[in-house]
Parts: C-alpha cells; sequence; structure tokens
C-alpha cells in the first residue's frame, strides 16, 4: 500500500555518514530514504549578546534547501533577500529542541550554530535535519572533551525527530515520505529524548481536524519509531557514546 | 497560588467586544485577563496568485505586536525591515487554524484577511487572536450572506485556542498568563473545533522535556477551557450563531 | 453642508482618554471624530549614539496605521519591509513637534519614544497623533516628577496640532474628516504652542495653489481651534496640569 | 553680518545651465551660491499602474545628493539599502509641487521622471532642486511641442522656491546658505507661481517656535526673492517662454 | 614543494560524479582536490522577460557557499539578506562562461538554471563549479535530446575552468588550493572552451602587479591544465560526448 | 570607419578638471569622449574594522550611474534597495585596482573612500573612473603630505585603466565608445601601472570567444593607449608629480 511496500510503522532506511565535510567541527550526512541532510555543528567562543556574562553556552540553528532539493526548483532565499517563514519556523524548532539535551551551563560561554543544509528532500526533512544535528553536535562537543576544553561531554541525552502522519484513508503512518506527506490530512512532527519523553509534540491539520484517539495511535507509532533511530545515533556516535549524561535510553539497553 | 487565587482549570475573564473598529467587515476586541488584541476581518475579491482559477478562497492572516504591548518597549518590526520568526510562526498559525473551519469551496474565489494587532500583552497573544479572529471572521462572513452575496455561512464549526502548561512545580495549568508562562517548563498551545477535535496541537518544552502523562493532562485541561471559550464565542456572534454548519457543538447544546 | 451639520470653525467631538494600555509610562487614547490613535510614551534611561555625552535628552516617534484603520486594507509596512515616505514625514513631524516643548536639557540622558498607532483612521490622523502624543509624554514625565527622578516636569508649554483647509468651491474649513480632505483644494496642518506661537506650518497645494489672503484666514481658523484643544489636554493632563512652565496659555487662563 | 556680506533679502547668485547631460530630454545644472544639483526631466510614454487609463500624466521626482556634496562624507543610500526620511520627504514634495503648474490632462498617458542629483550642497538643496527641476522639464515638454507630440505645452504657469529664515538673534533672512540654515532657530521652504501663489508652505522651528508676525516677514521675503528667480528661469528656458499658458507673471511684465 | 608535491603545472586529483541529486535534470558532484561542489541543472520552459518573444534560450547561474565549506563558518547570505559583492561576480561569471558554448537559438525558449552549491571549499571554488556546470548542463539538454524534445544537443564545445597564479616567490602554478591562493601575488582565473580559445581571462594582482611575461607563463599552464579538464569532462558526460557540434577538441583527439 | 573617423588604436579626448567640487579632499571631473565621471576621494581617520591594530590604511570604492547617465533612464539603486552585481563588481575593482599603487603601509590607519559618480556615459565608466580616480586620490593624499600630516606621497605608480575589444568583424579596437562596447564580440578591460605593469586583465567574451593571437592584439593596443593616459594624469597631478615613488613611468621620461 505504501510506496516500496513498507509497512505502517516501519522507517525508511536510514543512514548516518559523519566527517562529512573537512572544515566542521561535528559534520554529518543523514540519509532517511530518499531525503538526504548535511548537518555541520561549529563552535564559536562567544555567546550572542543577550547571553553574554551568564557563564552559559547558546545553540542555534540554521536551515535551506538547496534550490534543486525539490522536484521544482525552488527560488534561493538569498536571492530573494529574506527567509521564509517555514524556514524560520524550521530553525527555531531544531535550536529549541537541541538546546533541551544540551547542558548550557556545562558548554560555558560558546556557540555551537548547526547548519542543515537538505541537499535532496523527499519529506520529513526537518526531523531527519534535528537526528542528524544531535550526532553532529555530539561529536563537536566529543571533540572538545578530547581536546580537554570540556570536562565533560554536556550532551544530557539522546534526541531524535521523526514525523507521523493519517492518511486521507484514516491509516496513521510513521515517517511520511513526500507523496504521503503532501497528501496527508494530519501531519505529525514527534520530537523526543532518549529516556522517551517529548521535547516536542507539533500536530496540524490543514484544512482538517484529528481526533484525541488519532493523536494517541501517532504518539505510539512516534516512540515505536524513535528506538530505532537512537539506535542508528548509538553507532554513529562511536566513541561518545558512553560519554552522555543519561544512560537509560530506551532501545539503548539492549547494546 | 496562582495570581489573583485563580485555580489551575480556570480560564481568564474573556470579553469579546464586536463591532470595535468602523471600517473592517468584521471587527473584533477580545481581551483575555490582561491581554487585549484587535482582530479585524477583511474580504478582499480576488485570492492569491497560487490559488487562481480553482473556484475556492482562502484565508490568511497577519500578527503584529505593539511596540508597547509589552512590559519593555520592543522594536518595531516596521523599522527593523522585517518580520520575526515568531510572528511568522503565529501568523501562519492563525491562517492554518481558521482555515480548518472554513469551506473554501464554498467562499468562492475571495481571500479573507485575518489581522491580529495585539494592543495589550499578558501571555497567550496566539490564542487570544485566533479565538477572537473566529468571531470577526463568522461576522465578515455573515455579512456577505446578508447581502445575498453567499448563499449560506461557509463556516463549517467553531474554532477556538488556548494555551496549557506545566509550571516549574509539575502542576498542569489552563491559560498562562505571562508572569506563568515565562517560568513554565512546558508550554503548549491547542487549538479545537466545536465538535471536539483537534486543530493544531504545539507541546513545546524549551530546555525541558514532558512525559506521555503530563501531555495528557494537559489536553484535558485544555478540553475543559474550551467549552467556554464556545460560549463566549457563541454569544459574540449572536444572530450568525445558527448559521454554522456543524451544531454538535459541546458545550453549546446547553444553550 | 459639512458632514453631521458642522460649522466650518467647529472641530469634531475629540476625547482624551488616559491610562489606556497598562505598560507604557505614559498611554492615551484620542478620538477626534472618528479618527482614534492609540499615543504611547516609553521612557529609556539612554539616548541615540549621536546625542551621546551631551547630558540633553532625546523625543523620537514612530507613526503606523493598522490595515483596516482604513476604508480600504492597505499593505502593513512590516510586511512590505520598508516604511513609507508618507510614515516617515508623521513620525519626523511628531517628533519634531515635540522637541519644541520639551526641555531636552532638563529631560536629562533619556529618550521619551512616542508611539502613535491609528487604529481608525478618518482623516487628521497626524495631527490628532501629535494632540495625543503630547498628553502621553506629559503623563510619562509627569510620572518620572513624582518617583522623585526629576525635579521638574521638562515640558516648556502645552502642544496641540489640528489641519484645516480649502475645499473645492473655496470655504476654509477647520478639522477636515477624510471624505472633506480627499477633495479639498488646499491642506495644512498647523502646530502650535500654548502660548500661540507656531512650531510648524505645513500648508499643500496638491494640483491647486493658494493665496496669501486664503492662508491667513486658514491659520486664524487654526489658531482658534487650538484654543479649545488646550482645554481637552489641559483636562486629560490632571495633576500636572500645573507643572508646565509657562502658564501663559492662551484659552487656560479662563480654567 | 551675512557671510560675503549678502543683504537679508538678497539671492545669492544663480546660474541656470541647460543641455547640461546629453541623454535626458531636460537636463540642467542649478547653481545657488554653492549649491549645485543636476536636474534631469525624463518622459516616458506610459504611467504608474495607480494612473492608467484615466488619460492623464504623471510626474515624480527623485532626489539624492552625492555622498561628498556635504562637507563630511555621507554614507550612499544604495549601500544603506534604504531611502532615508528626509530624501523621501524632499522627493515627494518637489513631485507634488511641479504636478502644481503642470496640466496632466494634457500630458496625456505618461510619465515625467526628475531626478534632483546634488553634486555640491550649501544649503537650500530642496528649493534649489524645484527651480531647476522646473526649467528641465518646461525643456522635456517643450521638445514634445517641437516634435509635434503635444498640441501645446502642459505646463500653466511658472514655479520656484526658496528657502526663508530666522536666525538666532531674531532677523529674517532670504535664501539660507548651510552656515545660517544650521543655526537658523525657524526655517521655512516657499514655493510659488509666476502668479504669486502659494504651492506649498513649510515653516519648522527645530526646538524653537515662531509667531504669526515672524511668519508674515518670512513670507514677504520668499515673495520678494521668487521675482528673481522667474528671471531666471525666463531666461534658461527660452524658446518656450511664450509657450506657458499663463502670462500674468509678476516679474515677468518688465521683460 | 606545494603541498603533497604536486608539481607547478600538476592539477589536482578530478573527481566527476554524475546523478547526485536526483531531481535535477542534471546534478553533477565535481571534486577538484579538496574543493567540493554540487552542480545543478534544472530546464524551465520560459524565459526571463527581458529575452521574450525571441525565439531563444537563457542560461542564468547561482552560486553559494555552505556556511562551513570554510574553515571558519561565514555567515549566510540569506541570513543577513543580501547576496555579497564576490557571490555576484562569480554567478555573472559562470552564467557568461556557458552561454559561450550553448547555442541560445537552437535552445528554444528555455532558461536552464544552473545552481552551484559549494559544499567544501579549498580553493578554485569558482573554476570548479564551471567545469562540473559544464557537465551538468550537458546531461540536462542531453536529455532533452533522448525525449525527442530537441533535434541537437545545443551545445558547440567543450567548456572548462582553471585557476592560475604567481606565488611571492614569483613561481607560476596550476589550480592553486586556498594555501596557495590566499598568498598568490597575482591570482587569474582562465575559461576556455575546447578548441583552445578564450571565454574568459581574469587576472588580478591584489596590492601587487604581473609583466606580460608572467601573463603568458600563466596562459600556458592554463591551457596545458585545461585538456586534462576535457577528458574528465568527455568522460563524465559519456552518450553525449558525440553530440557536442565541435569535435575538434584539442586532446580529445586521442580518444 | 569608426565613429568619429577615429583610428584603432587612438583614444577619445581626455579631460581631467581638477578641484571639481569643493568639499572632497580630492575631486576630479574626467571626460573621456562623451562620457563624465566625478570622482571624489574622501579621506577618513579610520579604517574598517578587519582591518583595525595594523597600522595600515585602506582604499574602498563606490560606483554609481546618474539615473540618466544613460540613454534610457534606468532605476536608481537606492530605490531598488540594493546595488546591482554590475556595480558591485565594478567598485571591488576601482577599490581593487588603486590598492596596487597605494602603500598602505604608509598611508597609516586612515581610509580613502573613492567615490566615482557616473553622470554621463558612453561607454568605458568603469576604466575612466580609475583614470580619474587614481589623480583624485593623488590629490587627496597629496593634501595630506602638504599638512605635514604624511612626511611622503604613500602612491608607488601611476595607475590608469582603458578598454579594448573586438568588433563583429574582428577588428581590435583601444577604448571603446557605447555603440563599438554593445555590439563588440570580446570585451576588455586593462589596468596598468605607470611602469608598464598589469594590475588587472579582464577579457570577456559573451557569447564569444578569443585566442590568443587576439588577446596579444588586445594588450599591445591596451599599452599604447596607457602611455597617452599617464600623460593626461600626471598634467592633472601637477604639483604633485614628483613625489610619486617610481619615477620609471614609460612615456613619462620624455616630459
Amino acid at each position: 500500500m505504501r510506496p516500496n511496500e513498507r509497512a505502517v510503522n516501519q522507517l525508511r532506511p536510514v543512514e548516518i555518514e559523519t566527517g562529512f565535510i573537512k572544515h566542521p567541527e561535528g559534520s554529518v550526512l543523514i540519509t532517511v530514504g530518499e531525503t538526504k541532510v548535511i548537518c555541520n555543528a561549529s563552535v564559536e567562543n562567544r555567546v550572542p549578546p543577550f547571553m553574554r556574562n551568564k557563564g552559559k553556552g547558546w545553540i542555534t540553528a540554521e536551515y535551506q534547501m538547496l534550490p534543486r532539493a525539490t522536484e521544482q526548483r525552488t527560488i534561493r532565499e538569498s536571492s530573494k533577500g529574506k527567509v521564509s517563514g517555514r524556514t524560520m519556523e524550521i530553525q527555531r524548532l531544531i535550536g529549541r529542541s537541541l538546546r533541551a539535551v544540551v547542558d548550557l551551563d556545562k558548554l560555558g560561554e560558546r556557540t555551537v550554530w548547526v547548519d542543515c543544509d537538505v541537499i535532496q528532500a523527499d519529506g520529513g526533512t526537518r526531523t531527519a535535519s534535528i537526528t542528524g544535528a544531535f550526532v553532529a553536535v555530539v561529536i563537536a562537543l566529543g571533540k572538545l572533551v578530547d581536546d580537554g576544553v570540556l570536562d565533560q561531554l554536556p550532551i544530557t541525552d539522546y534526541l531524535a525527530a521523526t514525523s507521523v502522519g493519517v492518511s486521507q484513508d484514516g491509516t496513521s503512518l510513521l515517517d511520511l515520505e513526500y507523496i504521503e506527506d503532501s497528501e496527508a490530512a494530519v501531519d505529525m512532527n514527534v520530537i523526543m529524548t532518549g529516556r522517551g519523553e517529548f521535547v516536542e509534540v507539533q500536530g496540524t491539520g490543514e484544512e482538517a481536524t484529528f481526533t484525541r484517539k488519532e493523536l494517541n495511535e501517532l504518539l505510539d507509532l512516534a516512540e515505536a519509531g524513535m528506538i530505532e533511530l537512537f539506535d542508528y545515533q548509538a553507532d554513529a556516535i562511536g566513541v561518545y557514546k558512553d560519554m552522555i549524561t543519561n544512560q537509560n535510553v530506551e532501545g539503548k539497553d539492549s547494546e
């Protein structure tokens, strides 16, 4: 029924390639089905003005699609001279989510810039960005631990994201690809931590609504998908895996 | 415990004044506690380019705070020359939510512009905007029915919004005012229809997370608050109340 | 002959409501006929770069119309990404006029921000803004005197504004409403102090001209209208009335 | 007392060089004392959208100072990415003034673009721009008559502008140069037609006020200066002088 | 002497991967040493306004670096709200160069958009962009031939680019990497066709100059490098190789 | 054959008028045929942020065309709110070229702003700008020497620029005017120093290419034209002529 005979509760194939670009402190190419996002984490030794002199760090994100990441070429935001509302929403979401699992006090007066550049889009670009960005941030901060700049990895838990939705015929689906997403009645992005708590739940019916029962089904699907995503992340993080503060990661136990 | 001895499941006082500004087709001043928003609905006899020649209408919203709506003066977005990410998120949310209860086919090739201008802010400005905007839109479209331009009010159901949240001590609260909102661990905006379905659920933990159990408590509080909000809206709508397509509005039955 | 049988030398009804918005130091809703403007004065404890280290203060103004303040919806300047020439002219005029009656030396290194937001427009929005803004500034600075921050109210005189014009049939009129203004051959804005001196005279013939005799008739009308406006202001200012330096206000003597 | 022993009612030397730049339909370099402005008039065979299908023409103006027109280099507005409020005020003023003496119906569906570029500034740049722009427009439209495109020169009268002001010691002065203007208590720009009527009067006291008596003295000075300016214009216009509709130009009679 | 013991007349290793992104009509990842650029060619069935109704096509290019393509993170141009002068220069150069080998008449009323996104930068990003873009354009247009949309590949010759320069010690070098480029006395970009003609020569001495003799040495080096680049391109183009109009490509003869 | 019977290797008449505008430290009106550019050099006693605390100076340039410098009026870049790619390219080129002959160490922590405003365009505006700007800079810096601010003129050599090109019939031409430039197959800008070295060579074939032989012919023409340009400059510089460090200027010897 779904493209590629995928089950309703089945994620698309996920790959997380680390060290993708040479300059950034952490660099990841995440592939979720046909969606591909370069997630680069850069560490800067200062914080934005509103965070100064608090002894705390900051994490901020920027998101962008290449013009031909999409089926039809989209106009470059730098050419238009302004960032769209959609882009702003997504980059605010990525930054806010990452801040939920980074101990900004332990980070010290540093800014982590996360750049998520979608080179190929097939649905779920914002959730793939978050899942990949988490890995890039762990690697970038892990290097600061390796270099003795930080005593401890200031990461309190895993963080991953996926989309779930309800199709026009009422079926709840995990990890929508573009063709499914564009026709869905309800679309929900769920961002969770390794210990199974929510960081963000954004459910939207465009010209449609959803019941409490549907909401619960969608959250069940998302929770199941997360367990797999944490596994992919743990493999990519490698040596830094044991430095994450909270080890009660569901789905990590089996490793 | 809460300011003004409010119960955890108690809305702030709500007033919806109609006919507030003389020019717009629908004009409302909504007051929720100390939050005051002017919601004006304007009807234009054409649609944006991407909607042309579909025989359907469109609803779009703009949101803005006056510089001194807030405790500290904020810089005017027109002076900065760009709209902030926060403003874009909110105006996209308002437009999307309204589209869930307006029958765009029945609206015909018309655009409804909704302008939500916050003149005084004390938390919950986006949810007050939605609750007030719904009334402004019903009045604007009701006049088109009165004038014989439309056969039928193209509104399928009531629509209201409220915020819920979890305080630092773990208490779930309905309708947060600014002092509560700024200290909350979790903040959630819930937008529902008269028949009790969700249009949008946006739960966010800024540097915090929330459990499935907390999510459920918050949704329970929101659902209870909605019933009251629909009553306030029904009173404000007056003569157009019976023209809303779906009459199974919870909490409306008792009227 | 004029709408509502108004005499050529008769102002529209004026109301000045103080304390309109809770956050600003001075907040006024001024109503002149059907024109309604929220005038908020905010005090900031620093001055713009070009005024630094002079021991003097500064007053600056911003002006804006809500999109549906007008009969037809106008595009929001924040959406267009730039402020129109008309808006710039008006906000420069408001700031310049207020500076004529504020003793910037006595104000000290503070900035008074005046925000004039037109929520309903029916002609004379810039002059209503000035008349209302004066009251908002007096209240904001009066509070600084109350709080012992300033020894003395740094206001040297009353300040009010009105429009006058010549209709197509050659009649000189006081306080034009929109329908009159849009058809006038000559339009003049006059800003005066309580002692009867001019701060600004701006007379304009759009595709028309005016004689010295007409100019004099218009100034006579404006001077007569001012006396009433100062009375409305004096009532609104209340307790701060006696703190204004110059007490030889024409038309105030009779109180 | 005044620089160069100028009398209070004496204009600075004026030169109007025509045919200054080869491409524009009308091109003038006007010199008023040390102020030099290039005024180019361009005719375009269409009107802006808001004027379409009315059978009428339009005149619009743009004004700009070269960065080193001034004593200190000013930042180029194209580099800042926006036009200042001052520039907008001036270009609106120039366009509005010219429209008072051009018969837009006779002009037909054409736009006259007037570009006033100040290459050297020493006070009175906006009034010099208007005085020079009038000549450029007459020449540009005169050529349309020469070419048989127009039957008649659609100019109803002469148009010139000058500044007047009150110095700190209370003296009324004609045609202020920069050093005088920057210290003046009152500054007034007066724009008049050949038959002695006002097109625009803009009197401003920056942190100062002026009496009705001072206003009258300033207007007397301006009227006297105009007569000379019309003479300079008449010489520059040359062959087109007799095509101006209204021949009752004061000060022209003697020619 | 050069990094990696490269000879002065030796190119860095070049790889041209085709079909890199799935959506674009032509998509290439070009790698020149450590410089990596995604070059996507998109075909649109219309031309920009200035080219309409001429029966000809158009090619335009956009260029961008990801923020962490560089050693230090650079600010995203979409966030700054404007495209830098450097970016504009480069994208104009890419478009202009490609137009030299595309027969715009045979292309018909179509626009080819070329997007060059630098994901990793190590010198020579503009020349790698041109070399890669040529391949992407050939593939995109080749598909139009395959699909019968075009009769013939509207490509008249090969096109490649490389940089050459003079080091501080006076040595002429082919294909500078970043460390060499940043210290070079003279930097030159050379763009050539398969038949050995120049499309563009841009030699620049930043705070330095170069003699005619040095210019000739640099051109000799560039010409030698081109022959290799055309070979890489021929391999990548594959089936479309024989469709290029001009077969007298130097260095191609041997294939 | 060429307009005005000019020989292929003949420059148009050149005039360099110094002291054109009174405020700038160096001000030149350069006329090359019908092309006229005002070149003003301003000295500021500080450097841009990226040059601070290096003990060195900086030179930067801005270029602009008046709207009617051209046959058809072009839209003002300040009105569009952004500088075009063409303008950016040119102003970067002017600044870079001047830096090749200014000893930035000897200049000290000062910025020289060069403003090139084209008041009439007939081809070769960028090269005329450079030739004129060199004179303006020498005069501005010469005054610093006169005033004892600098010990020595920090100019190492003459600098001039011209354009050369190949016409459609294959003739190489020196100093193209607009009608020639717009039809040329190849266009090249050459910037050279007094001792005969290149600062910049930019050869471009728009939809065309050029051979090595043509390149050499063009450079020969340019070199010949330079010798004349240096003579014009030497005359304009006057007293500062002997202060230029390098006196081996070709073509200067004969003076």
